[in-house]
């Protein structure tokens, strides 16, 4: 019951994309006790999108019956050229804080999930593109420019694939949602058989994350094998983050891996386990997070009490 | 002049590897004062060894007049089987700290060269092996288990050559001087023409890295395009380091890059600049350490000093 918090220790967070908005009003122990989701509307423009955000803000607020005054709000970064910061506290008449979406998520996972307990942290965001955050003795680390973290676009395989960076052999081009529909949209056009193009028709519109767990499930061979070698890919590039910066927790996320955790979580941390070098393993954990599609707001909130502490 | 130091101010620093062990006295401002250099003798066994570091201790000191008692001293951690800070504490009466060379060699280099203004550094140093140092937010980074830096078994190349860790296509193996001599030594069994078999024989027996520079300065096209082939992939490890830690300073040292630093370097930074993402560079340096071989010994002292502050 809301009436139970001291409402002055309640925070919000914001996690906005391309496609929806997400707010939460999260109270002292970080329990989150009002949300609302809106969608983004990107295409109508910057002022519109900030416009939503505090509608959602205010809905998620209402939601728990506080007060907006009382309420400090994180959103996430995804977003530069527009003086988001300045807008959305003229809007609110509050405090707004920024950081980068993979950056929060990482911490919403450190403080609340792994009540902070482990001082090193590698998190891990496999989606439409993949990004990480790092927590590096206790505290969120961003590096001399803020960008650390940026995962994604470790390179993995010199003559690789094409990466959107216009690299090649990015993680994000090996094993991204992105990477696993081009490799089978274009094994489809080839001739592959699949089960997706009976659930789907010919052209795959609208394939999701969870259509190739319905396909697995149903013992489609080659949609697990794609699903594997993006695991396997994975597990290469978590056993380069152990070598690198030995943390004691590597924790994977975001929307792929939420439909995809029971294929591909145990052959990230076999060949995670396997790559890496001896002697840096031993009592590390690499674990999927239960925190979901709450990532973002969970940090938000958390980062918007580290700045009204 | 030793007179001039204020003689408690003075702590010794060890470098000890295969071939070579470096002992070297440093005043209150990491000048060195007194050196000394032994050959390591490994294959004598373990306690041979451990007496001969203490006797390059020893003759170090007695370089510059002062009296051991005086000193604290930090050797590398080149070896794990033998209890060797307790030995060295037994032989010279002092006490001993131990750290990962690699580690060691960018505190030297931080503390020393950069005069500890950069916040975030990372160590890269390429010889036989490659390994690497972090220094994140002002100190030496070291995990989990204390082994974080161990950038040389980053995979670059999934399907690339066989590293000897097990794995394919780390960094070290794509990289090293191991690796460019295996290449140069593969293809002149192949045929293949270079002014190396002429300078040093069929078998190129004894090759070092300086004969690679001659070559190159005489004008053999193809020992500049395997040593350019390794500057590319070093550049595109930094790239990887810079994306996930985003470091300040860049700095690559080594036997390696001691000798061939005109021919990689500007190679290495082109290549890194290339793949690093958008905003991660802004700024940041990417440079050769002068230290050389001191580095070892510099950084030792550094974490003498540390320890008896």
């Amino acid at each position: 019951m809301p009436g139970e918090n001291d409402r002055k220790d309640c925070v919000i967070g914001v996690d906005f994309g391309g496609t929806k908005i997400l707010a939460g009003v999260f109270d002292a122990k970080f329990e989150c006790i009002g949300r609302a989701r809106v969608s983004t509307k990107a295409d109508r423009g910057a002022d519109e999108v900030i416009g939503r955000i505090a509608r959602c803000v205010r809905e998620a607020v209402d939601e728990c019956d506080l007060d907006l005054k009382e309420i400090i709000f994180a959103p996430n970064l995804g977003w530069n050229d527009v003086p988001l910061k300045k807008e959305l506290e003229k809007l609110l008449e509050r405090p707004v804080f920024l950081e980068n979406d993979c950056n929060v998520c990482t911490l919403g996972v450190y403080e609340v999930e792994l009540k902070a307990k482990p001082r090193d942290v590698v998190g891990i965001f496999l989606g439409t593109g993949i990004g990480g955050g790092l927590i590096l003795e206790g505290k969120l680390y961003s590096g001399f420019n803020r960008t650390a973290g940026e995962i994604g676009h470790m390179v993995l395989e010199v003559s690789g694939p094409k990466c959107g960076c216009g690299n090649k052999g990015c993680f994000e081009a090996l094993a991204s949602r992105t990477a696993i529909f081009r490799k089978i949209k274009e094994a489809v056009k080839e001739g592959q058989k699949t089960l997706l193009t009976e659930m789907l028709g010919p052209e795959l519109e609208d394939l999701r994350s969870g259509d190739l767990r319905k396909a697995i499930k149903r013992g489609d061979k080659f949609v697990e094998h794609i699903v594997e070698e993006a695991a396997e890919y994975t597990g290469i590039a978590v056993s380069n983050l152990i070598n690198i910066l030995n943390p004691e927790v590597v924790v994977i996320g975001g929307g792929l891996m939420e439909q995809l955790e029971d294929e591909m979580l145990a052959i990230i941390v076999e060949t995670a386990m396997d790559y890496a070098m001896p002697g840096t393993t031993k009592g590390i954990e690499i674990i999927a997070t239960r925190l979901g599609d709450d990532a973002g707001i969970t940090g938000g909130a958390v980062l918007a009490r580290k700045h009204s502490e």
